[in-house]
């Protein structure tokens, strides 16, 4: 509503030609305003789409020849090389592009984008970037069907999500996962062992490593651009969670732990986490290291169990590295506000500042119903202390599964957490936004005030609630104050008053406050006030 | 829902007998769980209630002996005295009346009782105290009633707030506030400068003393508790806003603005300011001394305008003090996160700790429609870093009046914030309710998880909408993994498994482990295992 999509062009030394996106609002004086944009062709007005075909595979040219063998953008980046996805980012959130390389190349920042995705807009997750979100959707035993997820993840990206996880666990599971990853304009992740586990009926004892290898090369080959993998979920780890009150709430975790405590074994995924590198560097996928012992309440929050198992990952992420695999960090969960700093500390620590990915996390247990709020004021935290990516949580978490409105909801309040922490860790774009919408507000210019908001549909809805009629939208109050007194028009004056007295700073105030007393006093009141028009 | 109002009575040394309220949540097992309670008589079955009568005046005859010639639980507390008000909050928040007393006496915290208010059931805003939540009620020129309004505010109280500003402006201004007053269980503030602008037709300029004054004996005759003052909007401070992305954006602020620049004159509001302390002793009003100048945006944030008028009002806060009356002092308004701690920090110093009522703060100005929870992120920080209080922010802020389902959703949202800072900031009783519900969670009482929810309505429609038939409500499972495969279910094994083999601590791990596993390898897998049933 009031902004169309617009490209900004950029040429590679290879010769390649890039069309970096962004959302352009238009402004009643005629400039514009352009922000970060996720939704891909869906919002472009010119694009011809046909969801049985699948979006056009842009990056399909843009391969490099390898660098030492490899082909990931960690590889490219350790030999000193700016591949085209690195300018893109780059050109996207307004950095140089040889910092993005730095970034990629010290693992701090990831570039998620399997060589079979080629209709991916390549994103950057890390924290010196802006924050991403990330978006849940996925069929389960119980509910919904393919063109259903097609169109939740269109929905998503639509209001911002960064990026999507499909975590479809009921029937048509290859097939759902093919129409999104060919639809969409984002990284997609996924958690293959979800896939594995309805392979063996739901049993997680009958899990194999051949069966867990054979489902990730099937998804790999569809074009996953991460995978989260809970490999850190060691046999010594789970008699920890023993004495939790909500013991282990990680669906991938208690699978692990489940296989671990039958076999009496560490799991394949530790076992084998070389073998699965090679597989993931083959295709540039990005490893997501699950938290699989996150804790399920605030009352397990930083426990042994799971700091415990993000050592593990600390020991794995550096593995990954040496394969050249990019890799993220997930983390927690529910925790309240002062055990929130301590998490990121020690991921950064103990996994060389691999980006931190985390869910929420949830401050309080006692609001079923609004966990996607419980959990912005954590997200907001962590993201401000460096989390890269927040995985959103819907008004429906504990209860059940996400409607449309649920998905739209989740994404706008974590898009917002995510802004909110973007502002607080002074990115360099991050707060013209707000100040461009303050200006628009402080000057009664509405359209405006709802063209740059987040979500200009429900801005636009409440304020016509109370003041419908087109007039109001143009008109110098709003309905708090209604039109006989309003704060801002008091504001102009006194904005007027001091620029004619040249009462601007503290110390022409100082200066100029004594003469002007005895010239008022002389003089009358002659301060033009609203309300003696 | 699933909960009863039951009251504990404690009997003073002056021979009251009180009754502090509780909702008691009743549990599947037979146990119960007491929740602090702010809904008064209308949630006691047994309560006979006739709004045109009000509600008992319970506190009329709670009065000791003045105590120094004030009647003010500061006085009281200085000479001290344990008022039978400090025994009902000691009993209402599990604290002994010794440190209540204490905490009045230093200022740290308020109990707003107008002799005039007996209905009320007594409330403690102070840092080491629950966080509490006020919401903002009130006509306006262009909408809404008196009975409206009145149900606006048993409506709020209901869903937990604390206390209830009236902020009419509109018509029949004293009718609307008379008809809270004598219904309210909570205390209610005002702002009385709205109601003075009124009577003058709303030109700021014709504001006078004698007016001002003769609308606060009117309010306090009637019983309000606490009342906004924005007596530190200096004339010196007014051209300090000039150069602000959004000037002034408080209606008191701007009022006073308005007036001081009109006159040439400090408002009657600072010269005056010790009759109005004088007022205010006579019936235990207290001050909530108004951030007129609070920034409007996160551009304006912390800058010199806010922080001088903070000056002020802290040297205000210690005139108050030094004629036995209660003191809050306001706070923002619009604050990234990163200058956060800075407000409580300030404020503390130079207000002489005295409880810190902020509104918010938002911390990004993108998200209109959506306010009530940019708030909330700021509003949960805040709270856990000190501040008393918290003003609600609905999702109409910035764009309408709110309604009865907005009133409903800033509460819910507010007390959630608060109740994560309680747990934050380590409040003895605050994190028992989070473990209750967890451990509700983990062993599936559905029913026991929604009546302990902070609003068990929604929680329990959301759980519906996925899986509606009654027997889900004792499943053990739910909509999110389905029957097949439960995350929770294969915990309850992990608890049973660890202890039947004594692995419940690290070092019980590390010294059973590898004799365990010897006996594993010998036996085979006897994990029980739920899906191998």
């Amino acid at each position: 509503m009031g902004s169309a999509k617009v490209h900004r062009e950029i040429h590679t030394p290879e010769g390649h030609r890039l069309r970096v996106p962004a959302r352009r609002v238009a402004l009643d004086d005629g400039s514009h305003f352009d922000l970060y944009d996720t939704s891909g062709p869906y919002t472009d007005e010119r694009a011809d789409i046909d969801v049985h075909q699948g979006l056009p595979a842009t990056r399909r040219d843009w391969a490099l020849p390898p660098a030492g063998g490899a082909h990931t953008q960690l590889a490219h980046a350790r030999a000193g090389t700016v591949t085209p996805e690195m300018r893109f980012v780059a050109e996207r959130e307004g950095l140089e592009p040889e910092f993005v390389r730095e970034e990629v190349a010290l693992g701090r920042a990831v570039i998620p984008v399997n060589r079979n995705h080629p209709e991916s807009e390549p994103t950057a997750i890390g924290k010196n970037f802006l924050v991403k979100v990330n978006a849940n959707i996925g069929n389960s035993a119980v509910t919904s069907s393919v063109p259903e997820e097609v169109e939740k993840m269109v929905w998503a990206t639509r209001w911002g999500a960064d990026t999507v996880m499909d975590l479809s666990t009921g029937k048509r599971i290859h097939e759902t996962r093919e129409r999104i990853l060919r639809n969409s304009p984002v990284p997609i992740g996924t958690v293959p062992i979800y896939q594995a586990l309805e392979k063996v009926d739901g049993d997680p004892t009958r899990l194999t490593w051949e069966l867990y290898r054979e489902t990730v090369i099937e998804q790999a080959e569809q074009g996953v651009d991460y995978m989260t993998v809970h490999a850190g979920v060691l046999l010594r780890y789970v008699p920890l969670t023993a004495r939790r009150v909500t013991g282990i709430v990680s669906r991938g975790g208690s699978i692990m732990a489940a296989w671990c405590l039958a076999h009496h074994r560490e799991s394949f995924l530790y076992t084998r986490f070389e073998e699965l590198c090679e597989i993931f560097r083959e295709y540039d996928i990005t490893f997501s290291l699950g938290d699989g012992l996150r804790p399920g309440s605030i009352a397990d929050a930083n426990d042994e169990a799971q700091f415990a198992e993000l050592r593990t990952l600390g020991e794995l992420t550096h593995v990954a590295r040496s394969h050249d695999v990019q890799v993220m960090v997930e983390g927690p969960g529910h925790v309240p506000m002062d055990k929130i700093p301590e998490n990121v500390r020690l991921e950064e620590e103990l996994c060389g500042e691999a980006p931190f990915y985390t869910l929420g996390p949830l401050t309080t247990d006692v609001a079923p119903g609004y966990d996607h709020i419980t959990s912005a004021i954590g997200a907001a935290q962590i993201g401000w202390h460096g989390t890269a990516m927040l995985c959103y949580v819907t008004p429906k978490e504990h209860l059940g599964l996400p409607d449309r409105d649920d998905v739209k909801t989740g994404v706008i309040t974590y898009k917002l957490a995510a802004h909110a922490a973007d502002v607080a860790k002074g990115h360099p774009r991050a707060q013209a936004w707000d100040d461009e919408l303050s200006r628009a507000r402080f000057e009664f210019r509405w359209r405006d005030q709802f063209h740059l908001s987040l979500d200009p549909e429900t801005a636009q809805a409440y304020h016509d609630q109370t003041l419908p009629a087109e007039p109001a939208k143009t008109a110098h109050f709003c309905s708090m104050c209604g039109p006989k007194f309003c704060s801002m028009r008091i504001s102009h004056d006194v904005r007027r008053y001091a620029e004619e007295n040249g009462l601007e700073t503290a110390e022409a105030i100082e200066h100029g406050m004594a003469a002007k007393s005895a010239e008022f006093a002389d003089g009358g009141n002659r301060v033009h006030l609203p309300l003696a028009d």
